[in-house]
């Protein structure tokens, strides 16, 4: 039997519009799959389309009256929206029937929620917020991206455990490298903290490479890239930034003139080439790791072909036991530790 | 009478081969600048050609025996080697021969040597390194970029200042705007340094715009980026990364069969201007700020090009009396604060 996967319809800036048709594709691309969706049934049932009668069993409509906004501080959302979409959909993995939820909703309100319902793992102090990234050699994760911005040396270990089973999962490499970034200036390595952290993860028992900095995320130096919240949320958005900025001027330059778009014409095969190899797309469906259960973050303002991917990772760590892995080398941890 | 900057012509992967001839191209681009050119004269001399005759008497060289590499430990480079061409330039500087210096040579080193040399001025706690990066709308300067690892939130405040002076001198803008980095998610608005940073920028009289997230640098939705050393440095090594990944895909697109050379070769001119408008070299030279004097940090790769656009900016910095601009903001804070 193969997974069964709880959507969130209701969350992201597009709802049931984008939610709803990427769980169909999903259903299609997934034969042993199944998807319950959850939210308010007169927004996702003119999206369903002949989907029952298409996929049977293999798709349910739960529902569930609130949604939270993008507004709502975690600790409302937790507390008063009950019967959200997003809370339900956590229900529904907690009870045993899903084994991964996925949202493109309110990352607080989700982190506060799956933290709650769900509880961590042993051993873990706090969940972290993982992505997967391209690079010049397949694919980096970094971990955490927002969800702590003040850790301990500590915190940074546990990043790197998690981190290091979420690779083993997905990619299925058993002992994936993990690097902690740094600064690289010759006067200064690093904050306490970091020179820390760098110490327990040697001592880990971890395939810890050592320091790496920012350029060795792209460069594909590590599988793992570890550092604390308001680091790698920097990272992250700048990355964004800067691939936007260069789009736009690339375009800028191929439409300057009728001699230029007529060049444009003749490479557009490569340009799409390259574009599709780097398209963000690909890349969501951010994994919080550390709970008792599996629980993707989709970007909020992802489209149908994103929401996908996020939908497809979900069932890639639920049915590579990302869970069970975690807490076998949280375990680990702590008896090498003790 | 212009401007006369003083070069650690041994500084940096390359020393000589790429130092005098920007050195020289400067001095065309620029006619009323003059260079001291620092180093050991064997070094120097076969890279000269006909330049004394040339320039007469705007080129000089001043001899200092020794070299700071990459390897010394600031402390060491600044005890130690009281007669390397990174610190006999300072002292030319310190001396008023010189309005400023530059050089490609170790950060830390350079960092060490210029602030027991020049000293830092009157309100100033901590020098900061900027950057300069582009974006949608023009520039976006950065700092700290790696000088300043934990910073408070009155050292957030100064780099304010001094960037706000920066772009104040380099861009002829009376009142730059300037944002505090921070991170976007929901739950959690950036850490307590962060915030008190905030309040204390909001009541420092600047042009302040708030927060912005790591993608703004690129947006250019302000002229002045803050935030600690760690995270700046990390920002600036992860767009590094990402840009050169970028470039390294499309190339790789492009020479894929014959077909796609071919494209290339139409497509030539409109990748050329892409490139151009984007090149790094156009962006070297990170001033340190909130120094009794102007010195300039070129990247250590850099190449005549990419040196030569550090001297520039060197020249305008000088010129456009950087310095004096830093001094009466911080005076004129100090007042508000009194």
């Amino acid at each position: 039997m193969g997974v069964t996967i709880a959507i969130d319809c209701m969350g992201g800036d597009h709802g049931p519009v984008v939610t709803v048709p990427a769980a169909l594709s999903f259903l299609r691309s997934h034969p042993d799959a199944n998807v319950i969706l959850v939210g308010r049934e007169e927004a996702i049932q003119p999206h369903l389309g002949t989907a029952v009668s298409e996929f049977g069993t293999r798709i349910r409509l739960h529902p569930a009256s609130e949604v939270v906004t993008m507004d709502d501080p975690p600790a409302i959302a937790m507390r008063n929206k009950k019967d959200s979409s997003m809370r339900v959909a956590m229900d529904l993995v907690k009870a045993g029937e899903a084994c991964a939820a996925v949202s493109a909703g309110n990352t607080g309100a989700l982190m506060a929620i799956s933290r709650f319902v769900l509880k961590t793992l042993p051993g873990v102090d706090r969940p972290a917020i993982a992505t997967v990234l391209p690079s010049m050699k397949g694919h980096t994760y970094v971990l955490d991206l927002g969800a702590n911005v003040d850790c301990t040396a500590e915190h940074l270990l546990q990043f790197g455990v998690m981190g290091s089973s979420l690779v083993a999962a997905i990619e299925h490499k058993e002992r994936p490298s993990v690097g902690l970034l740094n600064i690289g200036e010759e006067a200064i390595k690093g904050n306490d903290v970091v020179k820390e952290a760098g110490e327990l993860l040697r001592a880990s028992g971890l395939n810890f490479y050592g320091n790496v900095e920012g350029d060795d995320i792209y460069e594909g130096t590590v599988d793992v890239v570890v550092c604390d919240g308001f680091v790698g949320n920097v990272a992250l958005k700048t990355s964004e930034g800067l691939a936007q900025m260069l789009g736009a001027f690339l375009k800028q330059e191929f439409s300057r003139s009728l001699l230029t778009k007529l060049m444009a014409v003749v490479a557009l095969p490569v340009l799409k080439r390259f574009k599709k190899r780097v398209d963000h797309r690909l890349y969501n469906g951010a994994p919080l790791l550390g709970l008792r259960g599996v629980v993707l973050k989709s970007h909020g303002s992802a489209d149908a072909v994103a929401f996908g991917n996020a939908l497809s990772r979900a069932a890639d760590a639920a049915s590579n036991r990302l869970i069970e892995r975690i807490s076998e080398r949280m375990a680990n941890m702590n008896e090498v530790k003790a």
